[in-house]
């Protein structure tokens, strides 16, 4: 029987889970021409902490369709998406995301990312999760001058 | 005269901005051993979205220190993170986030990262950014559970 799109994202998370790459975590992308693109979580692995699933399958995607566009794209994920991915799918222009479990399901597995988005939802501010200090904004600014003056934009 | 660790990012995010690279975003981390990795937004160049300054400097110094955690690591931004780099911050257990221009800076030349900020705290309830829809959910937790086995953990 054809393996549906969510089937895929579950078959791969559960290769790799086993193999110790990363957690239990896949994702596909399914472009305008429905081709697909199937990653999971290898975080462990490639020692990166942002190789999550639906970051990976959008590297994948955007690298397979040569742009960081992939409006028309639809994400499919085993798992509601962290802070991270969900503003990645975003960044991305992806339209629409299909999730399997929870993240009450997640968290009671271990992984609680719901203290991120606590985190966001109250403004950042908490130094026991993220230190947060403003320093240079003169320097700063001045490369943020003169890329309004290279692209001559008026807003 | 010895450049800061800002004026690095600011240096490294002049250089790819004038190259067409990516935005006028530069980042740094700083590890323990004062070792400093700089990198800078390349998102038009590698057609990746998720290419930002500070994803990019993690990823960075993650490689070099082949570790995905990057405890007592201080993170050196042109610009305050937007959620997709304030979440892989946290991720990365970096324990300082220090930024440069704010959000509303960034907002006067054109980027709104605000827009997504403001999503989250709505609790990702807004269909015109993205639409978020469960599906499959038994099959994930399937998933979830073998995992749970796995690791023979107890929550």
């Amino acid at each position: 029987m054809c393996k549906s799109i969510m089937e895929k994202a579950i078959e791969q998370a559960d290769k790799t889970m086993s193999q110790g790459i990363g957690g239990p975590f896949g994702a596909a992308i399914v472009d305008k021409d429905n081709n697909i693109y199937v990653a999971s979580n290898s975080v462990l692995d490639s020692h990166d902490a942002t190789a999550h699933a639906e970051i990976n399958a959008i590297r994948k995607a955007s690298k397979a369709l040569n742009t960081h566009d992939l409006s028309g794209c639809v994400l499919y994920t085993t798992c509601y998406p962290c802070p991270m991915c969900m503003s990645a799918a975003i960044w991305a222009n992806i339209d629409k995301i299909i999730y399997g479990c929870s993240a009450k399901d997640a968290a009671e597995i271990g992984f609680r990312d719901d203290f991120i988005y606590t985190f966001i939802q109250n403004n950042c501010d908490n130094e026991n999760i993220v230190e947060l200090k403003q320093q240079d904004r003169e320097k700063t600014l001045a490369l943020f001058k003169k890329y309004k003056e290279k692209e001559n934009i008026i807003y």
